[in-house]
């Protein structure tokens, strides 16, 4: 689906619900890939979508780089953010002028807005009736993002081509001991992703030798230390091509190894394969995700994070995979995201397994090879 | 200063205001480093700062990660953010119950706090005035930040001394060759940072060689493509070290240069002493932003983004150094931040010089020694 498409999505919706003009914000305290998704703009930047007097259908993006958005937004206006002094409101006042929005229209800005700037807007836009809410445009962008066309899958295949080659690699360079501390680790993937065409990291890549694997986020992400020797050691990275993120996490196992660690590496094993094997068209995920807790709580484990999560434009976006009350998300085809069954245990060490999920109206697709590798 | 020392001067803060309650939320899309500043929690979590019934001060850390924390924070309870679904609201509650506050009582959260999660928490809080402002605790906390004590300049002697060392070494490589992509000089600062005890970097590194250098902020951050040929190169990094990031940018230059290639570098260099002239202890930030314009808007020219900011436990705070009607910064002793002029142009390329100043009662210290480097 072209951007353009994309927009005309929106703007039927926008139609639907009498919305005049929307805001959606990239910056670096709120940044979201709306912005990207609906124009290809890889950088800072506002976007606005309206219609004129004429009911005609139009957007305006503003980005921070004007020369980077020349090379790669595809909007029908551009306007540099310097022109309102990166500053949201005025930019937005700008628009309602350049849109000839009529006084009294629905304007609806980002439901991350934080309360005091909100009430900026309230007083600035006080002809105008001003939308801040869950279950707006941008929860509508989200839903959206959450089910992936045939050019993002397509981008996936690509991508998790790309992660697993680079599974392979990494373990036959552990087991040949060319790769022996956890930052060797990790430059290597910063290294051999951008080889390959990819833009770069999704996120600071986990690299915790048996002495830190206890963490779920060991902290630092990776230092000088030991990787792989004797326990139980954690690496988790995504990839980033196009936009979009892999997310992937291997457990290095060296033995011997206490039963206490057989022990997290089997429960990890059984609930990855509980979960993949309920993965499925109208499942919600809050039930498989209640599955593993109930697995894990009946060897009187628990896991200390959520099951999964989608991925995409974001590390982390919807559907979510956690149990709690108030997931409601239900698989559908056209959904990628994570399982990641994890155990953490400051004495033994930690494992977790996790691989991207295609789900299709055919099959459930594990697109990656993350797997327990025993050296 | 240690971490009860500031939480203190915070108690004292919240007495004179009446405030029985604070909270701080450092989170994926919330993340405020006034955690660790107060507790030395380098990961996700929630603080509450409050008074019991009998007016004792006391902290509670809800962790993300509890084994992380018991290494690494220091507050006076700790429990699991699990423990609440990782849902603040409900956090939030239990503190409330945790410290029997008074009905009534005021109780402050993050001013980023999205619209309709205030509502919620309005809702939900209906027996507690609820405070969500700007000019509140969270903005008190962001002043203590920008003037640095002194173990915290302690940490940016020696990162600066890191950074300082990476950049004669930069220039060695490139020079002798042995760096000529962008991924090799970014690939070279993660590995060596770390190996001088840096906990990683403090953004991703920005390398862009004379094709891509017209951009701010180059998209992807560095390519396997060529660096430090013919033209204007920059380099923008920063090392994290105990939490805290420098921030410098190079530009590498190769002649021979066009004429108007020479202009951008002359301008730029005589912005960046102009600004560090003025540099000193009650001038307002403004009044450096407005002369660098001026110079360049003398010469035609003009700079898409701020002179500079404060550095610290983020990348970029406070204090601001723009020219910006709302700009209302002063230097005081303590303050660290950037000065950072720079010009760009899809045809020529782009240059910018980036230190970071330590301004003390004494004098105007460089701590940083980047620099344009003619090759």
């Amino acid at each position: 689906m072209s951007y353009e498409e994309r927009r005309n999505k929106l703007y039927r919706w926008m139609a639907e619900e009498r919305l005049s003009l929307v805001m959606f914000e990239y910056t670096e305290t709120r940044p979201d890939p709306a912005v990207r998704w609906l124009t290809g703009h890889p950088g800072d930047g506002l976007l606005f979508l309206g219609f004129d007097r004429q009911g005609k259908s139009h957007s305006l993006l503003v980005p921070w780089d004007i020369n980077i958005a020349l090379i790669y937004a595809q909007a029908d206006s551009l306007v540099a953010y310097a022109e309102f002094e990166r500053q949201p409101l005025k930019a937005l006042k700008r628009a309602l002028g350049y849109f000839n929005t009529p006084l009294g229209s629905k304007v609806e800005i980002p439901p991350v807005t934080p309360y005091p700037l909100f009430l900026n807007y309230v007083e600035a836009l006080i002809d105008f009736e001003v939308l801040c809410r869950n279950g707006g445009i941008h929860q509508e962008v989200e839903t959206f993002r959450a089910v992936k066309d045939e050019e993002e899958i397509g981008i996936y295949r690509t991508l998790s081509d790309i992660t697993n080659e680079l599974i392979d690699a990494l373990e036959q360079h552990i087991r040949s001991g060319d790769l022996s501390t956890e930052g060797a680790v990790a430059l290597f993937i910063e290294a051999e992703c951008r080889k390959r065409g990819c833009e770069g990291m999704g996120f600071e890549t986990l690299a915790a030798g048996p002495q830190r694997s206890f963490g779920i986020h060991p902290f630092p992400a990776y230092t000088g230390g030991d990787f792989a020797t004797r326990g139980l050691s954690i690496l988790d990275f995504g990839l980033k091509y196009a936009g979009y993120t892999s997310d992937v996490t291997l457990t290095f196992v060296r033995g011997p190894l206490s039963r206490a660690q057989e022990r997290l590496l089997t429960l990890t094993e059984r609930a990855y394969r509980l979960a993949l094997a309920m993965v499925g068209e109208g499942i919600a995920t809050k039930t498989i995700a209640a599955a593993v807790d109930t697995l894990f709580g009946n060897a009187k484990k628990s896991m200390p994070h959520a099951l999964g999560h989608g991925i995409g434009l974001e590390a982390h976006e919807a559907p979510a995979l956690r149990n709690r009350a108030d997931n409601d998300w239900v698989l559908k085809p056209g959904m990628i995201f994570t399982l990641e069954p994890g155990l953490y245990d400051p004495a033994q060490g930690g494992c977790r397994l996790e691989n991207d999920i295609l789900l299709t109206e055919a099959e459930v697709e594990v697109l990656t090879h993350a797997r327990i590798i025993r050296l």
